[in-house]
Order: C-alpha cells, then structure tokens, then sequence
C-alpha cells in the first residue's frame, strides 16, 4: 500500500525531530524496497575486505557498522522509509570522502550520502544496502569575510549554527527552514532548499558562491571561490545545487550571507477574496518592495480550524481570507511607517477588511505561530493528504477550489495555504482516515491539475526516493533525456544515491 | 601581434555602437583565424545544397548570403575579431532553430549563435566558416505577469526594449549594462551578463525563472516555466546560463522582473585610503542594507584624469579615493534620511572626508557620468590594457599597487575602479602607447597574481574566442575536465560555438 509522505517537517521543531528517532523495535517502519516494490540494481555487496579497506581510510569508530548503531541512519524522521544498509562512513575531509568514492566506484559498491536525514522523500536514506556516507563530522566553518558577507564552510555544518555564527557577525544565512536545528547546509543545496526567506534573499541558485564536490569517481572538483562576479567557463557549481547527491557529493560550500536586519514588523490582515490577496501582492512589492521579506496566505478553512484545533487566539474577526505581511529592514520607524500606510491604503480601498500591524516579539510570534500550525492541525481531525505544489499565481488557489468540488460528496476539508511570494501553495486534504477510494481521488489528479497550470508537482521537497514517478507531470522527456544523459557522464557506474530522482536510469 | 581587446563597451552609448558599424573597406579587421592562428577543425563545408535546403525551412530573405551583407555578422563591434562566414540564417521560430541545428549536426557544419554581437571576447562571431545563426527576428515578448513579475520571451528581445516594456507595468528588467540598446536577452543569458545591478537585483541564474533551448542534435529542450520553486529533477536551465552557446542555443527565456523603484538616490563621497572604503562598504550594508542598489570606487588617478581629459566638473574635491553610493527604493524620504544619516555618521567617523547626496536626476547624471567616463578617458592619453577581474574585497585593491610598483620605471598610469559591491574591478594601465614589452610585463603577470588571490580573470565578460588560453589561470584541471565532459555529452561533434571558450576540446 502506498501511504503518501505526512510534509509538516518544516512546521516543527528540532526537538520534535529529534524525538523520532527514538525508535520502539515493534515501531520499525517496513523496508522501502518491500512497500514500494522496488528492485535492487546490480551493484556490488559489500565484503568484509571493503571494511578493512574502509578501516584503513578512516578512524575505526568512523566505520560504523553494529547493526543497532547503523539502523537510525537506515530511516527517514517521518519513519516512511527504511534502508537496509550496513555500514556507515563517517569522513571527516575531503579527500577521505574522495578515497571512499574512488574506491566505491571501482568495485560498484552503491553510497548514499546523508546530511542531517531531515528530508521529505526519502532521498538522504539507502533503499537496499548502499553504503551511508554521513557528514556529521565535517561541521568545520572554515571563513567568514565580514564585508562581503561570503562564509565558507564545511557541509555538514547544521544551518542553525551556521546562523547564529553569521549573526554574531551581523549576518544572517539566506535561507530559513523549520528543520534547521538538524539539515546541513550541504543537504540544503544538494536538495535546492527554499523555505521562508526566498522571497526576499533569493533561491540557493543566487546565493550559492562556490562550493567543492567529489565525483562519483572520487575526483575533487574545486570551484570554491567566494566570488559574485566570475565567468570562466561553465558554471559548475549548479549541477550540485538541486541533484540530491546523484551526480556527486557537496563537501565545502561558499554561501553570501546578507546584512543582519535591524528591523521585523508584521502584519496580519483579513481579505475577502484571493482576488484582492493578489491585488495586495501586487501593491506590497510596490510600497514596501525592498523591505517586503514574506507574503503568506491561508484560506478561512485553515485558520479557523487551526485557532479551533490548537485554541489559539487570533487577533482579528473571522474572514474568508488572511494575509500575513512581514517586513526585514534597516530603520524600524520607517519600516512601519510603510507598512501602516500599506494597511490603510489597503483598508480605504477595501482589499484589506480588518488588519493588525505590530513589531512586538510576542505579537508577531503569536501570529506567526497561527501560519506555521496550520500544517499540523488538521491531524488532530483524522489522516491529512499533503500536497507542496508550484501554481503560477493566476491559477494559485484554482486547485483548491478543484479540489473542493471534487470532494463534495466526501467527508473531507481542504486547507490551502503557503508562500504567496513564491507561488507555492501547501494543500492538506482533512480526511476522517486514510482510504484507498480517497487516495485514487486525489492521485494522480492533483499532479494533472499542476502539469495543466505548467506547475511543478515538487516546489521544494524535492523527488527523491518517492517521487520519481511523478516528476514526468513537471518535466517533459527531452528533459528526463538531458537529466539521465547528465546522469551518465557523470555518474557512469550510477553509484550514487541509485533509485532517486531520475525514473528508469539504467544499471550500467 | 596579440592586441588586447579594448574592453569599453559597457561605458558607451547605443549610438556609438552602431558608428563602429561603418565600416571602410580599408578599415577591415585582419580575419581572427590568421591573427591569432587558429586552425580550421574538420567541419563539414558548406555546399550550394545546404543553402537550398536552409531555404526550404527558411524563407529565402531569411538566408544572407550576399558577401557584403554577411560581413557585418563576421566582426565584432571592437574589430578585434572577424571571421570568414559565407552565410548567416535568421529563423523566426524556434521550430526553424530545431530544424536548423539537426541538419547541421547531421553534417557536421559548425554553427556560431549570435545575439546582439555586442561582446568582448569575440564569442559571437564566427572564426572560420561557421553558419551565423542570428535571433534579431526572434523578437517577441510573450507574456508578462504583473503580479508575479514574471517576464516571457523570445531571446532575440533587445534588453532595453524590454526594459521599457516592462517599466510600463512598474517593473524593471533585473539586469542593466551600458550595451543594453543592442545586447540581446539571449545573449545576456548565454554569457551571464552581469551589470550595473548585479549588488541589488543578484545574478541570472538567480532571477532566470526559466527558459527554452535547442541542443546541437536539434532537440528542443522545454523547462520555460514561470515559478521560482521548482525541485523536481536537475536543475537545466543553469547549463545555458553562461556557456556561451556552446551547450546550446536559448531560444526563449523566462525572467524575474523586479519592481520599479519609486525612488533613487545618489551620494558622491572622498575617502582617505582603501580601508576605510571597504569599512563604509560594511556599515552601507548594514545602515541602506535594503535600498542599496550601487556601491563603486574609482581610485583618484582615474577620476582626476577622467575629469582633466573630459573637461568634466567633479562636485567634490581632490581625495584619494572616491565612493559612489546609489539607492533604489519605495519611499524617497525615508531613502534620503537613510542616505543623509550615512553620510553624517561617515564624516562624524572620518570614513567620509567630503560629500554630496542627491536625488535630482541632472545632478545624479552627472556624477554618474565621471564615472562611467572612467573606461573611455584613458584612451585620450594613449593606449589603453584593460583588465575585468573580480578579486575577494580583502585584496581588492591590491593588484593595483602591484602593478604601480612593476612598472614604476615605465611611464604609465594606472586606474583602479569598479563594483565594489560585487568584488569586480576594473583595471587599465595607460601607456603612451602600445609596444611588446610592455605586454609582456602585464600579461600573463596579472593573471598569475589574479590566480593567487583566488580571483576571476574574467569577471563578466566571459571566455569568447579570446580567452581560453587563460581560463586555467580560474579554473582547474578537474574544473576544465568536466567541462569538457559536459560538452561531449551534450555536442558531441562539437558543432556550437567552436573554438571559443574551451581550450583543447577535441574536434569530434
């Protein structure tokens, strides 16, 4: 049975996350390769001799290989895939991750590389028994150039410590996510992760300097430059950010951080239609635009079912629609003076029916908290489907209303919500338990829906382990063909991350 | 004799451009391929068949085959490169692109992509014989939505046609540069053109949302979409982002426009040595952080020069360094009480020694046109080496007063002046004229000392035709390796853009 993934990681804590993995042995997940059918490819078995080898390249508590020891790095934190690998690599520099890769490749021994297993798709878990090549232990910031903004560091730095580094620095990093007390930075660009700050820092495509990568052949490419400007050929350092580990393995990364903003503000507003949000939309990127840091919406569905679920207090009346509005800038009195006149505006034009505009600590978590349960919520009403899509914004909130009509004939709630900024809309389907019936509903409909609107099926969870049988509804064949040619070039013997991403990579 | 190029285009108006179009029969550049000696790879040669088959996909107007109306297609705007094309083809769509490519690949005729021909390493003309494929018929803007700001269109779009067309709808294009009147989006996007706003708005492969191209087999490869989170699947479009068309010819983009700004400001500062500018870069950033859309210094040998030779009147007066400040944003008060306040707290802190701030567009024009008159002024006093190299901020300046010691028993001038911002200086040394030895003392010492610094020895300009001998001075062996290894997969006879950025490629 195929159980779809539960999504909300970004919505919970660290220590959330890390009470997963406080496995009971009778609460084992089933072996991915049992639940999803999937067939293990001709690779080599690992022998007791690769060990020694192994034990040769590293420390010997750096080869892990007692079963009990290796098994959380065999499941995902949502428990929804499970490996069956039996070692662990624990390299601390680069060239003892080259030495592994090198000798991997020769004797076609599959690896999965891991940064801090905080994916969605199970895509930094083995499927069969491919060797974990975890970065714990490269977590060395190597230089921060205060001026630039440039920070240099290993890639299994943990993004949250990178963050308070750079702040202490009056930087911050360019990208924020709910998990960042555990991904590395390195998971970050191999996965291209987006989360709150895209809109106003940009992706990781923009932000990303340098970075050096092992091939799966073990050469060492080094394109770490700090440089913004530099156009000496290809720009490599792309094939890494977004490839999920498949074409080789991020082990230093140059990232520019921006200032550290001097002012938050907040505002949370109540809006009639979706109409009016993007009327609203459009006026933010006008009156506040460099400020402007996100722009998030959620339907009257989602939050009065999140203030009712959690009996939190929402600080305005009840509407169809709400937009939270937040600004980062350099002088707190002129941020909220901009954004105050961009409430009263909205209000005289009536885009903006109620609205609270505050820079309070405690108010603006308040209302942030009501935006970042929401994914949450609906679990207390039964099973939740989960769906993280890109929809261009005229036809944004199109497929929830789809959905809806859908779904009249079943006990079911649809909340839709997300980054406004960003086109990325999160959909939770509230059902009173999962079915099989429900499921065939929604799937691959959905996917349907998103490839007519020219969307993408995965915004920013990536493909993975779970979704390369979807990604045909976002990418066309001429694409696959470039991706598995790329795949091949560079991966020739597919040994790293197999069964993710791509559908139907031969076993070479 | 190896002329340096003269690297001043993004200093000169459209105007100007198009004078250098005027040829005399007299005046014509000597062809690249003896100049620089090159040999011809085993191409196919074009026959009186090919051109009747081209004429079959084309209409016959669109097939120039006439010997003086291909010759403006043969050289580039600086005449320092000129090829020996016997055809140039202009398709309107990019079916005909398709057909084009899969012919030529099928007999192994060499093609050169060209968009405004407005570069500066002879990338966009041909060096021997190749087919001239030129997109000025490509030109039409598909669609724009406001809301999202998102651009689509064809790549023969002139850049500052776009510009205006989107400023119409309060936007503006997220890149500028001096050859804006001429340079095509393609073209941009084929060389990662970086620009004016590059500190404010980020690079291409941060704001192309998408694109469309044609591989050199014909394929015609479709990740045109309009979102900003899209993970499913390697991330192709960065392939044609600075390759120089020779992975494959971008036929239609999908753009990131940025809002227009209500606002802009400009402060003209002195400052005592180079330390105390890279201190005022830091608290720029801190104190304008969001509106800051320029930071440039010029160094007091070239703006004294530049206002002695152009009779230009320098609001400010005699310091040894200069400092230009611009702000773009949403409310013209609170910019100014920004940009006022930096000013004060500088000169209070002795950062500042004197200074001018201003919104009034004529004045603003004028301090803008000492410096963007910096790259031209040298050329009244004799001959002109010009150098576009990004070194990290810590040793930004330092190549300069290397290359004042090396040539102190020389007469010569050197002018250290660029985007901060962006680590980008520009360097030329003026001579009172052009000799060997004099070539010899700079080259390939700037270079080696660019190398050392871990720096850029082609910030924007790209590689071209006449850089790839220097290109290792940037990028490693294991770098070129895979370069070449992403060619071979993706031309695999090598056809697009050959001889140009790739040292030793193999021909087929």
């Amino acid at each position: 049975m195929i159980k779809p993934l539960s999504l909300f990681i970004f919505n919970l804590s660290k220590s959330n996350i890390a009470a997963q993995f406080k496995f009971a042995s009778s609460a084992l997940p089933q072996f991915s390769s049992e639940k999803y059918g999937v067939k293990r490819k001709s690779f080599g078995v690992i022998q007791p001799t690769d060990i020694d080898y192994f034990k040769t390249i590293l420390s010997e508590e750096r080869v892990v290989t007692d079963e009990s020891d290796v098994l959380p790095f065999n499941i995902d934190w949502i428990k929804n895939c499970r490996g069956q690998s039996k070692v662990v690599l624990k390299p601390k520099t680069t060239e003892e991750v080259s030495k592994i890769l090198s000798y991997c490749n020769s004797k076609r021994l599959a690896v999965c590389p891991q940064g801090g297993n905080t994916g969605l798709v199970g895509g930094s878990v083995p499927v069969f028994d491919e060797i974990v090549l975890n970065f714990n232990l490269m977590n060395n910031i190597i230089s921060l150039d205060e001026i630039s903004g440039a920070l240099v560091c290993e890639s299994g730095c943990v993004l949250e410590n990178l963050d308070n580094y750079v702040r202490d620095h009056n930087l911050i990093m360019p990208l924020d996510l709910g998990a960042k007390g555990s991904c590395h930075i390195g998971g970050n660009i191999s996965t291209n992760a987006g989360g709150l700050r895209l809109l106003r820092y940009g992706n990781l495509h923009g932000s990303v300097l340098g970075l050096e990568a092992v091939k799966a052949d073990g050469t060492i490419l080094d394109c770490l430059r700090t440089l913004k400007k530099d156009n000496t050929g290809y720009h490599l350092k792309h094939l890494f950010i977004g490839s999920e580990g498949t074409l080789g393995v991020v082990t230093k990364v140059a990232i520019h951080c921006p200032a550290l903003p001097k002012a938050v503000s907040l505002g949370f507003f109540g809006v009639k239609n979706f109409e009016n949000i993007l009327e609203l939309y459009k006026r933010a990127k006008s009156s506040l635009g460099e400020i402007l840091s996100a722009f998030e919406m959620a339907d009257n569905e989602s939050i009065s079912s999140t203030v009712k679920n959690l009996k939190l207090s929402n600080p305005i009346s009840d509407y169809p629609f709400y937009v939270l509005v937040e600004t980062h800038g350099s002088d707190e009195v002129h941020d909220s003076e901009k954004l105050s006149r961009f409430l009263s505006e909205g209000m005289d034009s009536g885009l903006i029916l109620d609205g609270t505009v505050t820079s309070e600590p405690a108010k603006m978590k308040n209302i942030w908290n009501i935006r970042e349960s929401i994914a949450g919520a609906g679990l207390l009403e039964g099973y939740t489907f989960k769906y993280d899509v890109s929809i261009p914004l005229r036809n944004y909130y199109e497929l929830v209303e789809l959905l809806r009509k859908r779904l009249r004939d079943h006990t079911a709630k649809v909340y839709g919500y997300g980054h406004v900024g960003d086109g990325n809309i999160h959909i939770n389907v509230i059902v009173p338990e999962y079915t099989k019936q429900l499921y065939s509903i929604l799937e691959p409909y959905i996917f349907e829906e998103v490839a007519k609107f020219r969307g993408s099926i995965s915004a920013e969870h990536g493909v993975g382990f779970r979704k390369p049988q979807f990604i045909h509804y976002s990418k066309d064949e001429s694409a696959l063909q470039l991706m598995r040619d790329m795949k091949k070039s560079m991966d020739p013997n597919g040994i790293l991350n197999p069964y993710k991403v791509l559908p139907d990579v031969p076993n070479i």
